[in-house]
């Protein structure tokens, strides 16, 4: 094919592609596969063009011979973003990183991940369990005050130190250890109808640290316990944060629910480590279905409050941050609030902003130890700003090109000439709620 | 002027609003006001069409006009159902049920309402919480074994019943009354700005239920102690629900939260009810911010799953439902789940069925004791049911024709000829669900 051809090809598909014709794109396809990545003007790709006009079959097509959903135009939207921005739900959907499969393994933030599948079922069947907890295949995590046992590959990146039962059998044999069942390991399509999913379970243990380590020696891994909860937590992969975040919410609430709240007896774990019962007989807690029991979960909002004008957002920083970092105001939701309400009341507590509508985006598990962050998009009503110093030591409206800047600046690891924002790393659900708002948001 | 002249205008102030000719529109309202409700074929009003197409500026305007938000086409949707469906956000937060103003009223669920500015920075102000407390403005909602004193008034509609300080002072000033400040009434426009806003209580007692009824005597009005929480408390005026919701919440976990369940010693209420510190002072619960000392909420996620076809949906029944009643799936947020998880998770659990797409519709506090349902749409990748009886008793898919005609129906009041399916009632996010999903999802 001469070059000029060749120009026209991609046009013409480009073309089928925005308008919504399968039959020509699937045939042009046929015979130029390479047509799939090519792209127009602004770095548009067929893909891009299909989810702008909300062409599911085209997208689907496009899909099914192996287009790549993740490129991004040259203002760094994906066809997800496209698809978002001009209200195709469905088409969105397709393109997700959404979890179109229902598997669960998908996850739009760090920590949101289900590599494991819970089996809730299983925690009352204490036959199984005690059977699976001593079987070869399960795996154990063991976590020295709520530090989970990591190791260090050659490439330096951190994962969760898997052991085997035999390592741990005296610590998961001690009476009230703090044992966890995290769920079995999702049938995958590599594996067989009749293999056993493994089972994994978390233990948390008092004992001395460098003893705890000695555990592993044998695995010829340089182990260790993270140091800082908040920083070592997040450089591991998006499976083994997905794994970390209910093992560590789950131990973090047997270390502070050991007593009965409704009348101060102690409490013994049960259902695999998911409920906590009280031992007095006569207490309310054991009469029906008592939340006092089970682990708590505290919802947080946090929001991307954004400017009337539309081009600038609303961050504040405590005091405690890294000099220049802002992130977005948070706070938890209280009884009787939705979240819509407690995300008005937040800000105009910390900011003195008064927001109207306010948008779910997506939510992230913090396990420190148990918060379930849910990330919205608000629209500021109001635009002075006056700040609870009790709560954050200043806030400010930054323009969009200051954000777009400290996005592509990699977030918290500025450059020594850097003088700008700096914004929360990428496993920050803030983070991910200022790329959300700057790709969706841009002219297209 | 002619019938044949009016229709003519009519036609043309709808064309306008269609497509967006604000101009027109403006001109056309000035001569003849009366346009503003007049309707075109199906029911739909200008505000509508403006609505489909999304123009915003032409909304805008007939909003400023004075038209009716709350009119609906012949299938029943409203004009802010439209912008939905279309995908145009911004207009509808303009039409919204959607609170725009940012006043924190307005409420897209039962329970949901916020009457009241919570004012959390006051809490900590001892001396001014307790001026208030005696003051005559201040008004005091009693409860008898978590059950609110109420008062039906002439049209038969139920009240919270209102007391002065006096009425309550000897149960306020017992040492560990359960006490909770609840908020000041927001300032309104017809209050001048000098004006003390009155502050809002909430205090339960173990006194016999007929001697605390007897504090309202004077009132002349027949005052009772709700007897069914679920049926009782659902009867009351938005805004009573909306104050019902965090206090009946706040004094269930004074109830269930009497101590510490870190270390099991006594707790002692503080900030206005908003806390209860462990009294033992080497407890870790007292260093640093501890969720153990905070009101708990639980997330739950409740989900309308539409079969892939687009006209079904999946609703299940309980054994303890009346007959014929079916609802939406629900179940708690676990620790370290995101939302999306959950829901898949539950629905899978409990019915067999896989959700791909799961997306945030509303959600509402449900005090009983301190739930916050997190209602979702989500859409199924798969179809067999397969029902856990440990769960639920029977699951289904139904058509969209019977939903519409159960939401017709009234909900849960169904006439004696009745035999079709029956759904729970209007103050559900259930029932909401539902309704959401037909008025968004049909043939436009």
């Amino acid at each position: 094919m001469s070059g000029t051809g060749e120009e026209e090809v991609v046009e013409k598909f480009l073309d089928a592609a925005s308008h919504g014709d399968e039959g020509q794109v699937t045939s042009l396809l046929s015979a130029v596969p390479s047509l799939l990545e090519r792209t127009g003007p602004r770095g548009w790709t067929a893909l891009m063009l299909a989810a702008r006009n909300g062409h599911q079959n085209v997208v689907q097509t496009l899909l099914q011979h192996g287009c790549d959903r993740s490129l991004v135009n040259t203002v760094g939207q994906s066809a997800s973003d496209v698809a978002k921005f001009w209200g195709h739900e469905h088409v969105a959907i397709l393109l997700g990183d959404l979890d179109e499969e229902g598997d669960g393994v998908g996850c739009e933030n760090y920590f949101g991940c289900e590599p494991l599948d819970r089996l809730s079922a299983k925690r009352t069947d204490s036959v199984w369990l005690e059977d699976r907890k001593e079987h070869p295949s399960s795996v154990f995590l063991l976590f020295s005050n709520l530090s989970p046992m990591l190791y260090q590959n050659q490439e330096g990146v951190q994962h969760l130190c898997r052991m085997g039962y035999e390592a741990v059998q005296d610590l998961v044999e001690k009476p009230d250890a703090a044992l966890v069942f995290l769920g079995v390991e999702r049938r995958s399509r590599t594996r067989s109808a009749s293999e056993e999913l493994p089972a994994w379970f978390a233990i948390s243990s008092d004992e001395d640290g460098a003893a705890l380590l000695g555990r592993c020696l044998h695995t010829k891994r340089k182990c260790s316990f993270a140091s800082s909860a908040h920083r070592d937590l997040l450089n591991l992969s998006d499976e083994d944060a997905g794994i970390l975040a209910p093992a560590r919410a789950l131990l973090a609430w047997h270390r502070r629910y050991a007593f009965c709240s409704t009348c101060g007896s102690a409490t013994v774990s049960g259902e695999g480590g998911h409920k906590r019962s009280c031992r007095n007989q006569q207490c309310p807690s054991n009469k029906g279905v008592h939340n006092t029991c089970y682990p708590r979960t505290d919802p947080v909002v946090i929001m991307l409050v954004v400017h009337p004008d539309g081009n600038q957002c609303l961050l504040g920083r405590k005091s405690v941050f890294p000099a220049r970092m802002f992130s977005c105001l948070a706070g938890f939701v209280e009884p009787g609030e939705t979240l819509e309400a407690a995300a008005r009341r937040e800000v105009c507590e910390e900011s003195g902003v008064r927001v109207g509508a306010v948008r779910y985006v997506s939510c992230q598990p913090w396990p420190m130890p148990s918060q379930l962050m849910i990330g919205c998009l608000c629209v500021a009503v109001t635009t002075d700003i006056s700040v609870d110093r009790n709560e954050i030591e200043e806030a400010r409206w930054f323009p969009r090109q200051q954000v777009m800047e400290a996005l592509l600046g990699g977030g918290s690891r500025p450059g020594p000439a850097h003088s700008g924002l700096i914004i929360p790393p990428k496993q920050t659900i803030a983070h991910q709620l200022l790329r959300h708002w700057i790709s969706t948001g841009a002219n297209l």
